[in-house]
């Protein structure tokens, strides 16, 4: 495994709980055949705001009146098998690690199974007016816990 | 020419003197090998709000401040030919008809001099807090004529 | 009803008996905080593909190695009221209308039970070597009716 | 700089030679108010096959025909600053690292002349029947170099 975030794979693997079940459409697909590279990357966000709803950890940041917004600090992704039109894949999202105003949130999406995709990026907690970072505060700390 | 929208082609053609020249990009193509469906459309604002801008007419509209902002009311597209990843499209765009509060805009996508892509929609005025139609100003209509 | 495809609005409603629950993404917002208005045709595709599945009248259509391919010969449709991160949106399709090789297809987008979007669009049967018209077959006109 | 692929900034900001200038399109924002993040990796393959192009390493890859296609095996992106609509990209791409099959491919986007997205991503030759890995021929590394 050449992912530097993961350490035991088969640990990692495991230590995931929630998910999403994304069916692939036919517009994301590209003349190659598969589905084209850029779209994981929808897929995980899909997956982390699906997550961040379950754990009800960002109150009203995605609205258009937040105070706090979770923004991107940065994104990867390993492809390590084609994903394909008529596939759906299961893509399962964690916080693997909690920072003061960021987190680190890892990714894993499997189809039939077969892990296709893995990957990770840092979120970091804003003000959407002066765009500082703001710390977590205690009972968003207890939801991700 | 079964387009509703356009009662003599040639007369239709030579009447639009905008346009902005867009490249496919990979991602927008799909397994069929040709450009999605669903891909004019984004072209389609791509050249509304370059023609917008070109002719300054709705002001800061397309900042999150606009008190006023233009919102699409309906939207229709031709495909008279396929288009290939490689293919540059030359969008063209014009103010077909103006409303009280709204304006009937149409589109023509050529790649090497062949029309493509042939496409209208309306396009309304609103109040980005209320939702209601707000009446072009004199110096819109100016604007666009 | 200004939609010219719709004659009786309630009796075009009732008609449909195929949709497709699709979840609106974050990215597929815009600044203006509501759904792009570029994104609708990409649930449409969604739609009418499921229900193409569900028919199973495309045969292998759907891959590389289809003879017969169903290509856009036309879309439009109709913004009725603005759809929001967070919505739900209840994408229905049918077939309104089928010719020799093309079929008019009508959607119907609802959130909450109330109709956001409505639109049409026609698919032709095409070879995808010559990229000439397939008449449909008869099984194929069997499955649609 | 925490930046792992990067050793000394100035140094590897100025061995880029090749870029394309992207304007962000609306439809690319979201209601956050600036470029979503699923977005530059658009950007990404855009700049990557612009330099493909103009090297005119991969031959007829980006067509159905080709034998050999380049797909990608991992991405990254830093977002090092918010980029709005409004905002053109530059879009700079280099092969950073040349393997047997392989080539590590690094980017930077900047607006004004800032420095708002840094990435990085292995790119494999594969044949497209097989999806086994295929050398560089010495043309290719030639066009490289």
């Amino acid at each position: 495994m050449k992912e530097t975030y993961i350490e035991d794979f088969e640990a990692w693997k495991k230590d995931f709980t929630f998910s999403v079940d994304i069916e692939v459409r036919f517009s994301e697909t590209d003349m190659f055949g598969h589905l084209n590279n850029t779209v994981p990357f929808v897929y995980f966000e899909q997956a982390r705001i699906g997550l961040m709803n379950e754990l009800d950890i960002m109150g009203n940041a995605m609205s258009k009146e937040a105070e706090n917004i979770p923004v991107v600090a940065d994104l990867q992704c390993d492809f390590l098998g084609q994903i394909f039109f008529g596939d759906t894949v299961k893509m399962y999202v964690k916080y693997a690690k909690i920072g003061g105003s960021s987190a680190d949130i890892h990714y894993m999406g499997t189809v039939n199974g077969e892990v296709k995709l893995t990957g990770r990026g840092a979120l970091v907690q804003i003000n959407s007016k002066t765009g500082k970072p703001v710390k977590w505060s205690d009972s968003q700390l207890q939801l991700v816990q």
